[in-house]
């Protein structure tokens, strides 16, 4: 028995082990940052990375694994070990760091990175060490490239969420798919970092400083939408060119990595081929057009600026980035539904987004045009067919699952953050922009103009929960507390 | 073609002159309360009465049914037809008896009349004619009843919902099922009028008036929640008595009427035997219980005025009748969102209850339970078996697909209510609770203690439609605007 329960987790620990030397390569960098700040910041980084380093090799040397084959129980158990271990080493910096900091407000702008949700608790963010706000960045960075290595390398062969229906092959995981995948997550590790730089040249072109456009391509291209400025990507109001910029690096990242990397080599048609990407595109463009034209009517102000603002907001929230040029809560009663709604798209499978995800709108569109089909004309045969794939029972009860429990664990969130004392607006868009991981919420409290420092801890520990599920696909991590999961 | 069109639409006919000579029978009652109240409603119920009836005389000489055998989609057009001209039958006389009221205003009060909602925008009850009174309780009566039957004659018949698991043959419908059907329903409707009578009898025993007794056993009964006071059922706070019949009778209009002729006739096991009733009211006590107990920690109210006021208003929302005894949004943040939720459950299939139904959940229960096995014993097979029915995929998708557009259609609408100027909260509950057929909504505009009065006429309308798309459980009404619908 002791012997079996070794065999199980020994895989998680040698990830747990690797995740902990990753965090401790991560905090270098800021090191770097720190050591022109002062001894403060310094002294924090220097003994973060040594425990991150020293944690690290003892698990290595305590999972001694040769091979490396895993079952799906294992995968689940990996993802949601590896996330929470990242969440817990994102937050001791900004703990050791920052004194009147609690370790529920460290851990939640942890957690907050690294799902790339990008709700924060902090202020004066313009007046903060850059190796903090650099850290924050990179959490979300890696936090980024976490997800889509999941997504194409993990997902595809649990049941989560109908993302069966992207996998190459319907075999196991085992070694021989590893080394498979190996390479192809090597080129969309190098074309996610060329991403990220393309970002940030275009940023310093554009008129940014070096360590702003660092950071903000960081949490661009990983749709995270941490700023180095309380007024976020508002402060960049008076430069255009940015926020365009944004606007097209938002929604680079809310596409599809592996039909990136195709399309470089050679697959022209492998972006605009794609149903999900070829609607997702036409969806957000004809939502903006209509939106711009409805500003325009109903202000004063010039179509060119109302489309700027308008594009970036709506990029910015259906990419799950939630980055703020404007209070778009001030726009009118219907741009608070229609923002409201937005959180739940989501970009592409397989992109750094977060939320529903837009292939899932698709299938169940095609399912309802089904069903009114079938009501009419109750023997006809109906191909289900989505993006050349057939829609098998076995992927649209997965994706059907996928929605009830999506709408499941935000109603119970919210009904547990109502019973901390938030009323219903905070308490029903907190939990929906936690799990969608989009960042800002509805209301004077967590807005896009507010702030999330002033909920109580309880909360905030809460959403910390809330913010983990929505990331890894819900049921990876709700499976995990079933017993029957557990059963042999 | 011609000819085609008139064969599509006789039985249409048929149907829609049996109600509005309906509505001349409905009218006479009303016009002999207003006999002894003056001339100006005694005019507008007469002359309504003799309108209905001539038009109904003369739409049936035109139709000249000779075999009643119906189509599905004949099926759907008579559904939808009947309840659409009801409704216009219900405004009549209220747009004649009150001149200060637009047709808008009327025919919005007489939709949540016959759709059982109780949404109201009349202000100043306690002052207003008895026949008009009474008429606004006949209509939720008929709204009630007829809803029962719709459910247990025709939506089996239909893909509509899952409501197919309610049929007792598979056949099609035709002369012969209705002939079958007939005694079943003449009994409900038997049923039906004796609880109402019982409701009035235990009314009258706890204290009210007669009229009061009269008016508020139909619209209990009906799951309706119109009333003859203003501040509806907190008119009579001071009798508990009152209280608990209401939330007796209001739960006993939630419940299958079916199972209640089968209890009835012998069948001892047949409520508590079926698994929708047993789970009903299992977590509706659980629900009034833990409430009562949080209420009671932390208010200086007894025990016993919480449970009377939770129950009460509990079992008001949850079985969609919609009455109030106090502001329950005042109770805390966490009430406005558990009542916000209950809104959704709705009562039990083939009652008078509006909503999602209680079955819908417990289906949606097993599914999810059987998806997360599925994801850690990807090769087991599963049997789906609901209250002895195998869960077929044919009814399975039919419960998805309602559950889909139910949360699609209250998108819209509230999309569309705020597009008219209604904030956040209003919108989206005037929504909710309009497709639910609950009656009140949440915030200051349209709460408990508000009035749908001040909403702008073209809320008012959408609001119509989304009454009437909810009563008919959605995909009934939403197949009628589909073009697949009308090709032969
Ligand atoms: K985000
Ligand atoms: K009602």
């Amino acid at each position: 028995m002791k012997q079996d329960k070794m065999a199980l987790f020994r895989p998680v620990l040698t990830v747990v082990a690797f995740v902990w030397i990753l965090g401790a390569m991560l905090a270098l960098p800021p090191l770097l940052l720190a050591v022109n700040e002062g001894a403060h910041t310094t002294r924090s980084f220097v003994y973060a990375a040594a425990a991150f380093f020293i944690i690290g090799i003892w698990l290595r040397s305590r999972a001694r694994q040769q091979r490396f084959e895993v079952s799906s129980q294992q995968l689940y158990l990996i993802t949601v070990a590896s996330w929470s271990v990242l969440a817990v080493i994102g937050a001791i910096p900004l703990y050791a760091a920052m004194p009147q900091l609690s370790f529920c407000d460290a851990f939640f702008e942890s957690m907050s990175g690294i799902t790339t949700t990008g709700s924060t608790v902090l202020t004066g963010l313009d007046a903060m060490p850059h190796s903090l706000l650099l850290w924050r960045g990179l959490l979300q960075w890696v936090g980024g490239i976490g997800i889509i290595v999941i997504s194409i390398a993990i997902l595809p062969y649990l049941r989560v969420g109908g993302m069966r229906m992207f996998s190459t092959e319907s075999s196991d995981w085992s070694d021989k798919t590893l080394h498979h995948a190996q390479e192809f997550i090597q080129n969309i590790g190098l074309l996610y970092l060329g991403l990220t730089m393309l970002a940030m040249g275009c940023y310093w072109l554009a008129g940014m400083g070096w360590f702003d456009a660092i950071v903000h391509a960081m949490t661009t291209l990983s749709t995270g939408g941490y700023s180095t400025h309380d007024a976020s990507m508002g402060y960049f109001n008076d430069r255009p060119l940015i926020l365009w910029f944004a606007s097209l690096f938002m929604l680079l990242g809310s596409l599809p990595f592996s039909l990136f990397v195709a399309f470089m080599h050679g697959k022209k048609n492998a972006l605009l081929g794609d149903s999900q990407v070829r609607g997702f595109l036409a969806f957000v463009m004809i939502l903006i057009l209509l939106f711009s034209i409805e500003r325009t009517i109903n202000s004063d102000l010039d179509f060119f600026r109302v489309l700027t603002h308008v594009a970036f907001n709506v990029i910015s929230v259906i990419s799950t980035t939630g980055y703020a040029s404007d209070d778009y809560t001030q726009w009118g009663p219907y741009a608070v539904i229609i923002f409201f709604y937005i959180m739940f798209v989501g970009g592409c499978s397989g992109s750094t987004a977060g939320s529903m995800k837009f292939f899932r709108f698709q299938v169940a569109f095609i399912l309802l045009r089904n069903q009114l089909h079938l009501m009419r004309h109750p023997y006809a045969v109906i191909p289900s067919k989505y993006n050349g794939h057939v829609l098998s029972d076995d992927i649209v009860r997965s994706i059907v699952a996928f929605s009830f429990y999506f709408a499941f664990i935000i109603a119970a969130i919210a009904l547990f953050l109502s019973l901390t004392g938030l009323d219903f607006i905070t308490s029903l868009s907190a939990a929906a922009t936690a799990v969608t991981n989009v960042g800002p919420g509805l209301g004077d409290v967590i807005g896009p103009a507010g702030n999330f420092s002033t909920l109580p801890d309880a909360a905030k520990w809460i959403l910390c929960g809330g913010m983990l599920i929505g990331r890894l696909e819900i049921m990876t991590v709700i499976v995990i507390f079933t017993r029957t999961f557990w059963r042999t």
